[in-house]
């Protein structure tokens, strides 16, 4: 097993879909992947958008296991291992890296708030060395918003010096561009830096960043893989305003569960729509929003699996 | 097996030692869960103060069995079971029910931010209905300073009449008094409310409510038992000040690690110090902060076990 590259691109956070009792629908995510990654899109699986941290460890372990033997490359696999324990991290990232996984994109621990940086670096620092392989790559995931344990720059740089070779990369969700400029600045050697919405794609990429990796690529991921391949092009603010009228429409709404909507609703597929709690799926209301915004821009997902062939799988 | 009785009176999140590789060591844990029995102290094993949080699920349950086979009482064990994934909660809370614990402790799902009471209701409804036992006596968790995910009055109201045999309980560790006091005045029938500090243990049974579940009763197990029995007599004011002065040399350092600095020195057992990242233990100069502060008061912790009692386990 050779050492995978650093990663560029456009990767989502990828929807989990859930069956009776809400188990994880290995089924159905194992399609949707294929539908991805035959858009150029990358498998951010395990993100926040993938309620990720309403599955349980085992479930996570599972569904890597259940995508491989799919025939889903694990090259274009970054999947989500930051958890609240250590152990959890590192059993989860283990696994990711024996699986061959191009890398993984890593939470802080979010339980306890207000913690010092030597602490997150410590917390990094054991996972790294516990998990001890040099095909690891680490791309941190700051998102201050959910998290509320942001990473500050000086962290990151400390994190890049110690871990040269593992600390890759990182996904900003923090919602804040000066942020993500501020990262784009430091001039830290080959480091990857997604936007972590498509809003900022353009501007990520003209600032020498890496892509971007975002939530919305679930449902739009072949206009923003576009604009990630054309960005140096005359029209591409024009691209990147009609990728942000898309996203707009989705935010209407709470969001993860507007992912999951649009897929029902454009695959005839109403097994999407289902949530873990403290989710909920949209009401007829919000979906109504939802459809009718979309609908105003004429905003429809094509070729996604329709319900028979789901229920094959 | 009988369905537990509702629960009063102390108890704490009791601080969870790490031996080598930082793995909970269950023998210091037991040791330290006689110690507090002994002072009428009730086990909230697996709380913030616990370190839950850096805890795996299977790290949980194997100490739930080993504090159980080493003859801690189940009755006197209020586990806090309250994770992000629902499977994580059912898993854990099933296992403690199946113990024949007194009650668990379950805290929000706390990864997602701003969801909805609905959220929340099903999120709680779901891990009750799934559990499935007429032995569950669920206390709710309520902590947004660290949670960042509040309890409403609306909520645990909808929660106490749907499952009134069920959800007995709450620890409000809001940090605000007028929150505790809303709760107390709303007069649910025999809900048991307890403070989330010992600063409201006086204040908290005036009101009717049930005691305290407090991290500093860790260290201070016996006079703040004492105050929940005699709170009632002429010098119940004076007691809670001599309680919230040895509070406050606590809380002038981070206190988790706090409290595991004062066990290691009363004690003499240095293993005691150990945290799991993202904590961090005290700093010598931290140490000194919290040591000097508790000698103005000359306050020492008695009868804690001494190292050469831990190696024996």
């Amino acid at each position: 097993m050779t050492a995978p590259d650093r990663i560029s691109g456009v990767l989502t956070p990828v929807i989990t879909p859930f069956g009776a009792g809400l188990a994880p629908d290995a089924g159905r995510l194992i399609r949707q992947c294929r539908w991805l990654l035959d858009q150029d899109v990358g498998l951010a699986v395990f993100g926040t958008n993938s309620e990720a941290n309403s599955l349980s460890t085992d479930e996570k372990l599972e569904l890597i296991d259940k995508l491989i033997e799919a025939g889903i490359s694990p090259e274009r696999m970054m999947p989500g291992t930051g958890c609240c324990a250590i152990t959890d991290t590192v059993r989860l990232t283990n696994h990711a890296v024996q699986a061959g996984c191009g890398g993984v994109l890593m939470l802080p621990p979010f339980y306890y708030k207000g913690v010092s940086d030597d602490g997150l670096f410590a917390a990094f620092s054991e996972a790294i060395e516990r998990v001890g392989d040099d095909n690891l790559r680490v791309y941190l995931y700051q998102i201050p918003p959910i998290s509320q344990v942001p990473l500050s720059v000086a962290l990151i740089e400390r994190l890049i010096k110690a871990y040269p070779e593992t600390v890759v990369g990182i996904k900003d969700s923090s919602g804040d561009w000066s942020n993500t400029k501020s990262m784009l600045d430091a001039g830290w050697d080959d480091f990857r830096i997604f936007a972590g919405a498509e809003s900022f794609l353009l501007a990520n990429m003209r600032g020498g960043g890496a892509g971007c990796i975002s939530a919305t690529a679930n449902v739009n991921a072949a206009a923003i893989h576009d604009l990630f391949q054309t960005w140096q092009d005359p029209d591409a603010e024009d691209k990147q305003a009609a990728l942000d009228a898309v996203r707009e429409r989705y935010m209407r709404v709470p969001m993860i569960p507007a992912l999951k909507a649009a897929v029902a609703h454009f695959s005839g597929d109403p097994v999407w729509n289902a949530v873990r709690p403290p989710l909920m799926a949209l009401n007829e209301a919000e979906k109504s929003v939802l459809l009718d915004g979309l609908a105003e821009i004429d905003f429809v997902i094509k070729g996604l699996s329709p319900p028979e062939d789901q229920a094959a799988e």
